[in-house]
C-alpha cells in the first residue's frame, strides 16, 4: 500500500472509489443518497467519487432515471455499474475438446464456443483451434479483443505461477509448454492458467454443487484423473502445484489403471481414448454384462482415491465431476464405502456444472483477478485517463 | 479490537507493551537505548513500557546492569525478559505411555517425565499416571501449578475444538472422552488438546526435521498410524478435524493391517500390542528370514500410506515418525517409490525428535497460545494486577 500514499489522488479516494463500486455492483442501480448511506460515505463524497468512475467508464446514469426526469420534474438520478464496461474469457483445453466461455464484468456467462481436438492433436493445432473459438465467440458476441481485461485457462497437467505445464502427460507436447506466454501474445491483457481440476473446484464453489461450503474437493473422474480442493475457501495447489494428482494412485494400488478396468475384451483401451470409454458407458447402460462389470470395477477405483482423498484433507463435500457427472450409480456406492473406511464421512455430490465445469472455474479467476484491480487500485483507472 | 480502544491503558500503550516485550524476548537483555533503536519508540516510552512489565512480572533489570553500576559509576541499566515467570507442559497421551515436558516462557524445556501406560489401561488410570508424572516432574523442578500458564495434550483420535474426542479407537475408553475438561480441572490455566500427529508436525516444524519449510505432512507410523500436516505453515486439520486419519487406507487397498503384515505367524498380532512389534523389529535386526519379510510387507504398507498423502497434499517435505523413526531402512523405498509415483516427489526425512515429538508439539501449542496472549492483549497483565 506505501506506493500508494504518496501521490494524487490520494489512497482515501481509492478506498472510496472501490467502496461505491462495490456497493453500486452489489444492486441493479441507485441513487446518490442510497449509496451514501449503504457506504457511509457523504453525499458530496459519493457524487464526486460517482463522476470519477462515469470518466473511467465504469457506471453510468441510467435511462430509467432520465426518462422519468422528464415527466416528473426533478427526480433522483440513478446510476448502475457498467458490467459490459469489459470482458472475460474463461476456456478449457482438455483432452477430447477444447471449449470458451465469454463473460461479462459481474461474470455473467454471455457466449459458449467448443471444438473438438482429440487426442492426436498436437499443442499448436490445439491452440490454433482455441483461438479460432474464441475468434468466433467474440465475433459473434460483437465483443472486440480489446474489451477483454482478462483471461482464465484450465488444462490438465501440473502448471507453474508463470503458466508454463511442469508436467503434462494427458495431452501432447504438453509439457514444458509455455502455456501462459503463448497465450499472452494472442491477448492483450492477463491470462491466469490453471489446472483443470482446480479450475472447476473453483466453479462449483461459485455457482455449483459446492456454494455451501468452503471445504471441497473435486474430483475430475476420467482417463486422466485429478482433483482440486479449496481448504477454508481457499484453492490448495500445493507447495509444488502438483496437490490432487491423483492418477497415480492407480498404480500405487498394484490394482490397473482405468483404460484396463474400463476394458470389455482383454485388451487395455488406449490410454486417452475418451470415445472407447463413452461406449462402455452406453453398452453398460444398455444392460451389457462385460460393460457392467467393467463399470463396477471402475467405480471401486474411484473410491479409492476419492478415499485417499478424503482421509488426508477431510473436507465438508466431494464433488464428483468429470465422466462421473453422468454415473448415476456412482454416487451411492461411493457414500456407503466412504462412510466405511473414514472417520468422519463427508457429503458426496455430483458436479452441477458438468462439462462447463472448468470453463466456468476460469471466468471465476479471470473474474477475481479483474476484482483485485478494481477493488484495490480502482483509483489508478481515473488517474490514467 | 474494538473492546480495546474505549479503556485505559489505551490499545497503542498495550501495543508499544508488545512491542517491547517482543524485542526483549529476542535478545539476552538490552538496554532502553536498544530497544528504543530497535522498536522505534520514543526513550520516555520505552522507559514507561518497561516499568509497567517490571510491575507485571516479566521484566527485570539484569544483574550484570547493578553489579557494573557500582563499580563504573552509572553505566545503562539492563532488562531481560523473564522466561521463567512463568511455565508450560507439553502432554502425550500415548498407546504405550504418558509423558510430559515442562517448559519455560521461552520454550526452553527444563524437565522430562513419563509413564508406561498400555493398552489394558482404562482412560481413568491413564489420566492418572499423567497427572502423577506431571506432579512428579513439577516438583523436581520446584515449579508450584500456579506458575503453569498453559498446557498442551497431544492424543490420538479426532479431537473436537473443546478439547472432546470424538472418535479415538487406538486407546479404551477414548471416544467421547472429555478430555479438555477433565485435564481443565486439574490445571488452572487453558489446557490445548491436539491430534497427536497434529502435535508432531507442529513440533518437527519448530525444533526437528521440518525447521526450513512451511508445507509438510508427518508421518506417525504405528499400529494405529496416522499424519499431521502443515500448509503454509498453519496446521491443517480438515472440516472436522479428521484430516490425516489415514489408518483406513489399510483397510482401502484390501490389503493387511499393520498386525497381520507384521505377523511372523499366521496369527496376526493383537491390534495394539505394540511389544510384540517391537520383538518383530528386533527380530528383524538379528536377519530374522520371516521378521524381515514382515518388515518389508510393512515398508510397502507405509510408502502407499504416504504417497496418498503426498498425492492428495503436495508438500514440500515428508517426515517420518512412530516407530517408523527408528527404522534406518524405511527411507530409501519410500524416496524409490515416491519418486516412481509422484509428479513432484517430496523431499523425505527421518523424525528428529522421536519419541519426544508429540509431547513436544504439545508445549509449542501452549506457548503459542502464551505469545498470543502476551503479544496481543499484554496491556491486560497490568491492568489486571
Amino acid at each position: 500500500m506505501a506506493r500508494l500514499t504518496g501521490g494524487d489522488p490520494s489512497l482515501l479516494r481509492r478506498i472510496n472509489s472501490a467502496v461505491v463500486l462495490h456497493a453500486l455492483r452489489a444492486t441493479d442501480c441507485a441513487t446518490l443518497t442510497e449509496v451514501s448511506r449503504v457506504t457511509g460515505l457523504s453525499r458530496p463524497t459519493v457524487e464526486g467519487v460517482v463522476e470519477g468512475l462515469i470518466e473511467a467508464g465504469l457506471v453510468v446514469e441510467t435511462a430509467a432515471g432520465e426518462g422519468t426526469a422528464r415527466r416528473q420534474g426533478r427526480p433522483a438520478r440513478r446510476f448502475r455499474f457498467r458490467a459490459e464496461a469489459g470482458h472475460l474469457l474463461g476456456l478449457e483445453i482438455g483432452v477430447h475438446r477444447v471449449a470458451a466461455l465469454l463473460a461479462d464484468l459481474d461474470g455473467r456467462v454471455i457466449g459458449a464456443e467448443a471444438a473438438d481436438a482429440d487426442e492426436t492433436v498436437d499443442a499448436d493445432e490445439r491452440l490454433e483451434r482455441l483461438d479460432a473459438a474464441v475468434s468466433r465467440l467474440l465475433d459473434r458476441a460483437g465483443v472486440p479483443r480489446g474489451s477483454l481485461r482478462a483471461v482464465g485457462v484450465g488444462t490438465p497437467g501440473i502448471v507453474e505461477a508463470d503458466g508454463t505445464v511442469r508436467l503434462g502427460t494427458a495431452l501432447p507436447g504438453w509439457t514444458g509448454l509455455g502455456l501462459g506466454e503463448l497465450l499472452g501474445r494472442r491477448f492483450k491483457c492477463p491470462v491466469l492458467v490453471e489446472n483443470d481440476a482446480n479450475a472447476a473446484v473453483v466453479a462449483e464453489h461459485w455457482k455449483g454443487a459446492a456454494r455451501e461450503t468452503d471445504d471441497v474437493v473435486f474430483v475430475l473422474a476420467g482417463l486422466s484423473p485429478g482433483a482440486g480442493s479449496l481448504i477454508g475457501g481457499r484453492l490448495h495447489r500445493g507447495y509444488g502445484g502438483a496437490a490432487g494428482e491423483i492418477g497415480a494412485l492407480h498404480l500405487l494400488g498394484r490394482e490397473a489403471t482405468p483404460e484396463t478396468l474400463l476394458s470389455t475384451t482383454d485388451e487395455p483401451l488406449h490410454p486417452l481414448d475418451e470415445q472407447a470409454v463413452a461406449e462402455v458407458f452406453a453398452q453398460a447402460r444398455e444392460g451389457d454384462k462385460r460393460a457392467l462389470a467393467a463399470m463396477d470395477r471402475f467405480i471401486r477405483r474411484l473410491v479409492h482415491d476419492v478415499a485417499a482423498l478424503v482421509l488426508a484433507l477431510d473436507p465438508e463435500l466431494v464433488v464428483i465431476g468429470g465422466w462421473a457427472a453422468g454415473l448415476d450409480g456412482v454416487l451411492e456406492p461411493l457414500r456407503r464405502e466412504l462412510a466405511r473406511y473414514c472417520l468422519r464421512p463427508p457429503k458426496v455430490a455430483l458436479s452441477h456444472l458438468g462439462e462447463a465445469a472448468v470453463a466456468t472455474g476460469a471466468v471465476r479467476l479471470a473474474l477475481d483477478h479483474v476484482e483485485e484491480q478494481l477493488f484495490a487500485v480502482e483509483g489508478t483507472v481515473t488517474t490514467r485517463r
